[in-house]
């Protein structure tokens, strides 16, 4: 069994969709966490880094950087990556999706000016989200399954509910009109491998 | 042989690492520019569309959107995707770490505030791009071949062509002084599906 150590910070962040893998595919791995707020500990540990920045994997000793590579990677390696190519292109297909949806998010969490604030925050209710719902739930019903590729779980139903976690802490109410999304948010909730780490694993804003 | 059509505006932007993909490897497709300028032809193109944004592919008439996507399918059934899973995600990695990189010249290319335009530009100049060049070089040399990753050209190589062309095409010095991403380039240029084609393309701004 290779030995695998996941580098970031003690958030959910571009980390959780890496994190939720092996813990769906009951792999072990070190979880260590970097404390961003401790300046002098990140400055220091960032020397070690491949690129300087977080995440990166390493797999007994190599080092693979990228978040949703290394998720590719992994998802490849523990039969989670779709059983076809082309399953595997439609899994990918909802990854970045879901990543341009984190993407447009992440712009809020960094914008500093109080007026532009203001509008992509209303942007987002209004456009963004609703756009990326449509979407979503056009991808699962088109695929008619409960899961979005294939019969089974893939990485594409991990990162579906990793990107909505976010919103959702925010607004508890944003799936209540999209009755597939949350049908199969319950369903990723209820697998029995992740059941228990979702309801115990710290609380993250991000 | 599958069916190909590839539908995008008529400009490199995200489409052209799928072009050269067909190119590189000698396979037939239908390289469909739709016309963006002609904003009721696009309105009218994009109700078609599986999510109203290009690129989109269709093989055989399956569609499949999201264009490293389609980048990544592309190249594992053309046998440019590497080896070896491993090998795989090291090609991921090169063209992720290119995709940043064209990310954050986007924000420069749609920023329409004069002072942050500047700021964004020397930004790009002083520490963006020398970063990423940086990178690129390290990964390059780490591996220690004439290729980025295994010892033929894949999807890796052709990603780093792609993202280096927007920003010579307005400072042609900007490699001068990396030798190895200089040689790199040139190999790529040179290699016998592609010259042709690199040579006599359409001159597109991004």
């Amino acid at each position: 069994m290779a030995c695998y150590k996941l580098h970031y910070f003690a958030v959910r962040g571009r980390g959780e969709l890496i994190r939720m893998l092996f813990i769906l595919a009951k792999v072990d791995f070190q979880d260590i966490r970097v404390n961003e707020g401790g300046v002098d500990e990140w400055e220091e540990y960032r020397h070690g880094t491949p690129t300087g920045e977080l995440p990166f994997l390493e797999v007994d000793g190599k080092q693979l950087t990228q978040s949703l590579t290394i998720a590719r990677y992994l998802a490849r390696k523990f039969g989670l990556a779709g059983d076809t190519n082309w399953e595997q292109a439609l899994v990918e297909q909802i990854v970045d999706t879901c990543d341009d949806l984190r993407a447009e998010n992440a712009k809020i969490i960094h914008e500093r000016d109080e007026s532009k604030l203001k509008y992509l925050k209303s942007k987002m209710t209004e456009e963004v989200l609703p756009k990326f719902q449509n979407r979503l739930t056009r991808f699962l019903q088109q695929h008619g399954d409960r899961y979005f590729v294939g019969s089974k779980i893939t990485l594409a139903d991990l990162a579906v509910h990793e990107v909505f976690t976010t919103f959702l802490q925010n607004d508890p109410s944003i799936l209540d009109e999209h009755n597939s999304l949350t049908e199969h948010r319950r369903l990723v909730e209820q697998h029995p491998n992740l059941r228990e780490y979702i309801l115990n694993r710290p609380y993250s804003v991000v």
